[in-house]
């Protein structure tokens, strides 16, 4: 049950959207330039690095609604999504996104534990500044967005057609619209 | 040195402000509804909960900044802010404000370590549903500022009237305002 009184049927963070409106408008356009913004990454890969973090947070409504929003950019690679959140270094994706959600890792832990090291690592796969600053703060943001959602004790739902379909209003719409 | 190049002379998340002004905006929005913004908790309070996450995940830039905002907004007073960041339940604050830094502190951990009596707790001190609400999002928004600006490697500055420096900008005219 939620800590504080919450519409029912609202899962996760949308009931928290809805009940705190002056908080939710930079809430959903900070996901919305983070995760659907201009950038040389693509949303999917941003979706990958969003879910690895909140799956390291052991968010459920977090890391399956942005696990759902990854595969539905890449047209349903359920599979492929999966393993990168769970095990980047051994899933297929690219060297690059390997690297950068190394990065994220350890952010989900301290923003200290980010070297150097990991940072050249990076590069040696010509992530550029701002790919790496997205990354940290992409990792950060969700470090948030875990919290609010399992500090306040919402509801996440079994059934994964809920996220499925939660997902499909996001990569249509985008995250203002979807929520607003 | 910063992981990624930033504007010499701009310490923590100012540089990071002016690197990437598209997450500037929503960044500095959610600061300042959520520190600033109406409510029954005062800008001194909130300023509390953000510098006691802040000085939980050990990072300099922040905690100085957002205890040097406090102190500004309680007119000087250094001291009780210090006490109250350090160790709340021995501070000369209100029983609400130490059952919501109790809250703060679970959060800064992990959302999944607020139990019902930390809330049962703060409600007995007449905290409400929005007091609840907003500590849980003060608490997250700052294990990603603190997040932000560590994983990046900002630097912070030694010299504490850098930080009465910025707290005056702030709590005269607001984040939007002090760094857009």
């Amino acid at each position: 049950m939620p800590h504080i009184e919450l519409k029912e049927g609202l899962p996760g963070i949308v009931g928290l959207l809805a009940f705190s409106p002056d908080t939710a408008q930079p809430l959903l356009a900070l996901a919305e330039v983070l995760l659907r913004g201009p950038n040389s990454l693509t949303s999917a890969e941003r979706e990958i690095i969003a879910a690895h973090v909140s799956y390291r947070n052991d968010c459920a409504f977090c890391q399956l609604s942005h696990s759902a929003a990854a595969a539905a950019h890449l047209g349903g690679k359920h599979d492929l999504v999966s393993h990168a959140k769970v095990n980047p270094e051994a899933a297929e994706i690219s060297d690059k996104l390997k690297a950068l959600l190394n990065i994220a890792g350890k952010v989900q832990k301290s923003g200290q534990q980010v070297t150097p090291e990991d940072v050249a690592r990076a590069r040696q796969h010509e992530a550029t500044d701002k790919e790496i600053h997205d990354t940290v703060l992409i990792a950060a943001a969700f470090c948030m967005f875990n919290r609010y959602v399992d500090g306040l004790a919402t509801i996440a739902p079994d059934d994964p057609d809920a996220y499925a379909a939660m997902a499909g209003l996001i990569v249509e719409n985008g995250y203002v619209a979807a929520f607003a």
